[in-house]
């Protein structure tokens, strides 16, 4: 017997149909012996039809408020999924976040765990209760709701499996596991019957979107055992645990593409201490994280510095550095809107060496420049002209090994 | 300077303009120098839109399970309009019913409201916010979400303005006021400037519908006075107090039409000490209400046995009686589903002697036959059959010198 958390994402409750059909899955787990907490998201579109309400209200709602109303829809799919458990024959019992006491810090739309309540939790399992929690959301300590920003509820499924001891957490999605990279681009991908923590958290951070990257930092932390599977099949999917030595007979576990990234260049920077600190502290001031940074060698007591950011703060990026321009008396600034990321992973390159040059051997190979490079101790990115993407994505993917058998 | 409590139904917060709307108004209160509390109710439409995806699930959904769905509904509606009124330049903060703890019995669908902590909202009041308050829903002792029941919204109104003492409690909802009937039926309906709490019972109970029952005798028990207003128009309203000398002077302050009853005869039924206990005994223990019964003097030990109960308990009757039947040796049950009931109400009655005869004599000069009758200290109510509905509610109004001037 063992103590699961199921994790159901919004596609897999987006209907009353998925939402019996998780119901079946809970109860199937129950009647194997196990004792099972299911934590669900909103119905597929329901956040965002709730964010469209209060956007028509105001710009700049007040943020308490907005957490009160986004978090209906992860209390809507905990009724509704508590009911179909009833109606299928289970027993359950529905938990908001301020129910099972999911107690978070005072920062609404972002707010971070930290602690929960798990004797209310074995209090339902003790009585053979399927344990219905919503994901996503908490309270504070002063009672006010909080949401913990978008794909919380992995969140909420990991710390619930870390407070309760589970023995595992499985996250139920729309794909059956984690591949070495995306079918989408790739059709020789091959789904990966186990990930380290670490390795999926580089996937995770260069564009693998299967799981929250908070998540996989709580379940490495707690050495909380995460499955990533599907709704829809029965597949036993991908296991993300502890590095072993097995791992690291893999030299390169995936390839992760990322088109989400925008180059920023800033011409003739004085090659003076405290102006990188100063560039640098100025974006992160305004919460934006840099990827790949790249300084040329200086010439004439100038140099050229090259960095990226996501799409999504190139508007504060540019506001920040059209600013700091003429303070700094560098030359000019180039956005490179066009611009994309191809990284390869695997805890193998800890114990060998020669992976960067193999990877830019092959980019190389295919006629493909590369723009800018960062490395982390198991993961080679390289910034590359966004029309390569795919081919520099299949043409690693086959040099590493990963091809599945035709 | 007062202490105001505001509450705007369904359709006063159906959408975001209508949401801004009571912004306005609320802020308008609170610069007229008032302390202002608003409850509302969830937008026209969500509460039917939650129970049908309740309803795909299945007929029977576990009560507890609902509420927890139903209630999100107000849940919205206080962040959108707590956001409207920040946007608005108001200050605000939102509490659902644990969080201002509207404590119930735990009756999930239909619980009653024990005690509310005035405390939390005169702290709210005292920092100058506007208190925004789920209506319908409260929490139990031991932390569940329920539920109040339909229109209970106006109840959660009553029992804050109660709870803190108010000097008014506003109910806002599409029409302008309480009427002398109901103007679709009869043109010269006339807007009441004041009504006792023991008139609008009679009049709630007997078909008009502008305020729920449970909030008028709530309003009567703590003495609230109760205003009922129009959201789209600033017309004083109707004041629903305690009973004056110059209300008594009226005999006649409205005329109620109910088309929701249905009349059952049970024939030939033994004319023995507790046979009527045990039919109506067993009515009430499936919680039909019963209305007007009428029993005929008795031929031969056999009386006819009339009463009339609400037509979405008609089901639930059948299957009471035609269990009954057999069993205390009646001759057999008829259901007349086309009846109709209606009503004078007014406190001058209890001075003034024959209003009821008044009554009988219009509808017989109409040619309307009277099918059985009803009546308490301030009501008549007579069954006639539902073709002269609008006929008799006209001649009535006329008769008693309701009709405004032309």
């Amino acid at each position: 017997m063992a103590l699961i958390v199921q994790k159901y994402g919004g596609t897999s409750v987006g209907d009353i149909g998925r939402i019996k059909n998780v119901a079946r899955k809970a109860i199937a787990a129950q009647r194997e012996g196990h004792k099972v907490v299911v934590v669900v998201s909103a119905m597929s579109g329901e956040t965002n039809r709730l964010l469209k309400l209060v956007g028509e209200l105001t710009e700049r709602p007040n943020e308490r408020e907005q957490d009160v109303v986004v978090a209906t829809g992860e209390q809507v799919t905990i009724g509704l999924t508590a009911i179909a458990l009833g109606a299928a024959g289970g027993r359950a019992r529905s938990f908001m976040g301020h129910q099972c006491r999911i107690v978070t810090d005072s920062t609404f739309s972002k707010a971070r765990i930290k602690r929960i309540d798990a004797d209310a939790i074995y209090a339902s399992l003790d009585r053979a209760e399927i344990a219905v929690i919503a994901g996503f959301q908490g309270v504070d300590e002063d009672g006010n709701i909080t949401t913990l920003g978008r794909g919380g509820s992995d969140t909420t499924a990991v710390a619930i499996a870390a407070a309760i001891k589970a023995d595992a957490c499985e996250i139920y999605t729309d794909v059956d596991g984690v591949y070495t990279t995306d079918p989408n681009v790739c059709r020789a991908a091959r789904k990966l019957d186990r990930v380290s923590y670490e390795e999926m958290l580089e996937l995770a951070s260069v564009g693998a979107k299967v799981l929250q990257i908070r998540s996989v930092e709580l379940a490495m932390k707690y050495q909380v055992p995460l499955w990533v599977k599907s709704s829809f099949t029965d597949d036993p999917g991908t296991l993300v645990c502890e590095e072993d030595a097995a791992m690291e007979d893999v030299l390169v576990s995936g390839v992760a593409l990322d088109r989400n990234e925008v180059r920023v260049s800033i011409s003739r920077v004085p090659d003076a201490p405290g102006v990188a600190a100063r560039i640098f502290g100025a974006l992160d001031q305004k919460a934006i994280s840099v990827d790949v940074i790249v300084q040329a060698p200086p010439v004439d007591g100038k140099t050229d510095l090259t960095f990226t950011v996501g799409k999504a703060d190139l508007v504060k990026t540019k506001d920040v550095i059209d600013h700091l321009v003429p303070e700094i008396q560098a030359g000019g600034v180039q956005v490179d809107e066009e611009c994309c990321k191809v990284s390869i992973v695997g805890v193998g390159m800890r114990t060998h060496s020669g992976v960067a040059a193999r990877m830019f051997k092959t980019l190389y190979k295919e006629g493909i420049n590369i723009l800018a490079i960062s490395t982390s101790e198991i993961r080679v990115s390289c910034l590359i002209p966004p029309k390569y993407a795919e081919l520099a994505v299949r043409a690693l993917h086959t040099e590493f090994g990963l091809d599945q058998a035709a």
